[in-house]
């Protein structure tokens, strides 16, 4: 089959890749029918290095199940189904808490010999506890929403929910990305009356308000925290869900947020060691959370909403691709020329 | 009247000062009754320099109303009453929603011109909002529980409340000072069954024993997270009380916390930068919480236990001294001869 590789910093291939084939009896074989790129896979594509590549890559996908080993018993053969950014059994503590992506026997795509997401076929491990079944036909004009469900969405939902996002907060958004975005639309969804996002693109920021935005601050770092702060009376915001990554990002985040308030964080941090003293996070009572979102567990949540049409996450895609084009759809989100890259296998 | 200073790390001299005076009309003056040293007075009393001081010291008093501003309306002269560590007006967006540690218009103890109150009299500013009345009589032997309302008991429950512990969950409790030991007890009181005390001074994790605990961990570092993780079968606790300040201390903590569980820091924090990063919080789904307690916010709560017996919070004094001796308190308490002392001026 043709699969996508990373062999570093800019510098992404389509080559020919094994065929998956079972190898557990708790396995699925999924023809993946359609990927996309996701902001974080951009990490990598700005800074790895040559001698940790070629490496698969992607981890959101729709497909068909072509056949399953014997221990599966949800799917069968013809089946369309989603996939979470995390395969998990579905069993363990972790999973019936939820937390799926601290499954016991889980993982992440294209790591450790297991499959990425942005190729011809997937592998799925531990597939009754991973995939679930779509209600609908491949070619439903529904499915870029559904793929939002294999990360973008249940991300900006974790963010909003961790945060404690109600009728009665003010939430503000760092991050005009899809998963800021969705972070929107899921503090919408959840009640919020008033909701700021922290971003520059105007398309982008424009799509915001359109999900639920009601105020955008195109001004970052001190002069962007000056305007939440005028914008909320002062006192600055009680939830800012953080959806970018980078160590600015939460500056600006513990510069916004109230006391007593709460930082959600679901940008995957690109540094370690950051301010959470006296000055930061302590003096204020600021509670900092997020994490990767279990994307499993809010599939059931988030699907009836996206097929009754209430909502549209799959406006954030505004690109498609072939696969054997990928590199360009790269291109285009790291030059910020797309936001969302789907991608036909 | 008779006032503590620190003249630096160290250096702490009982000296003449002025004697308080009403200012403003919300103000009243306290004749303290009875004081007490603070583990975290300790932090100046190891590293001020001495190019800060001197400066007036200690946050945590009982004491007999002398006079009150025109407007004050809920006291009396001859009112018993205690003060928490933080003054407030009590009537602010933050001291209505029970953060009154932010409140607008509130501060600290011998900071910017306000008495400390390890003195013999304090100036009360917003004494309507800061100050709450007693209902015994100066000599009561439950004076010393009642001062811990001041700080340490209020910081204590605190910790447990912003950690979210309840009947479902294994609480770890850093550190064996009177604020960990409270925060054992405040665990027990929110129903936790296991709690788990790490502490290395036998007759402090045994009253931390008859406060609640069910372990005990003498170990500290990788050891002690190793002996965490084998009394939770390898997951980590659901909830972790940290109240050291010392970043080992905090690095403990996210060795023994769960996925998805939360850490909740009173230790105030020596340190500003720590790490946050996938490693430590993000990757587990980790929830950091904490900051200075609003102590005044948990007086009504606490107080009925303490009046009718069920809990004992002051018997973390072990060590009671006058004020003109104040100082052999301080070396008491950082040679760790003494818990906590209380002082009678």
């Amino acid at each position: 089959m043709r699969a996508t590789l990373i062999y570093g910093a800019g510098d992404i291939r389509v080559e020919d890749a094994p065929d998956p084939s079972l190898k557990e009896t708790t396995d699925a074989l999924v023809r993946v029918t359609t990927a996309c790129i996701c902001g974080s896979d951009l990490h990598p594509y700005h800074s790895m290095s040559p001698a940790d590549g070629p490496s698969r890559i992607g981890h959101e996908f729709i497909g068909i199940v072509e056949d399953t080993g014997s221990e599966v018993t949800t799917f069968k053969k013809g089946d369309l189904v989603v996939a979470p950014f995390a395969w998990s059994d579905g069993t363990c503590d972790f999973c019936r808490e939820g937390l799926q992506t601290a499954c016991e026997h889980g993982g992440f795509w294209a790591r450790n010999g297991i499959d990425g997401g942005q190729g011809e076929a997937v592998r799925v491990p531990l597939a009754d506890g991973t995939l679930v079944k779509l209600p609908v036909e491949e070619s439903s004009p529904l499915i870029p929403s559904l793929l939002t469900l294999s990360d973008v969405y249940g991300t900006g939902w974790h963010a909003a929910t961790k945060g404690g996002v109600n009728e009665g907060t003010t939430v503000t958004v760092i991050g005009d990305g899809a998963v800021g975005l969705l972070s929107v639309l899921s503090a919408r969804e959840l009640g919020a009356e008033r909701i700021i996002l922290m971003g520059r693109h105007q398309t982008r920021t424009d799509l915001g308000r359109e999900f639920g935005a009601t105020d955008v601050v195109a001004e970052r770092g001190d002069e962007g925290v000056e305007k939440v702060r005028e914008l909320t009376g002062g006192q600055g915001s009680h939830v800012v869900l953080e959806a970018v990554g980078h160590l600015p990002a939460y500056q600006q985040a513990y510069g916004v947020v109230r006391p007593g308030g709460t930082i959600s964080r679901v940008g995957a941090p690109q540094y370690e060691e950051a301010p959470i003293g006296f000055g930061s996070l302590f003096g204020g009572n600021i509670t900092l959370t997020g994490g990767p979102a279990p994307a499993r567990a809010y599939v059931e949540t988030l699907m009836p909403s996206v097929l009754d049409g209430t909502v549209d996450p799959g406006r954030v895609f505004d690109r498609t691709v072939d696969l054997e084009d990928i590199a360009d759809g790269y291109r285009a989100m790291a030059d910020r020329e797309a936001l969302k890259v789907l991608v036909r296998p």
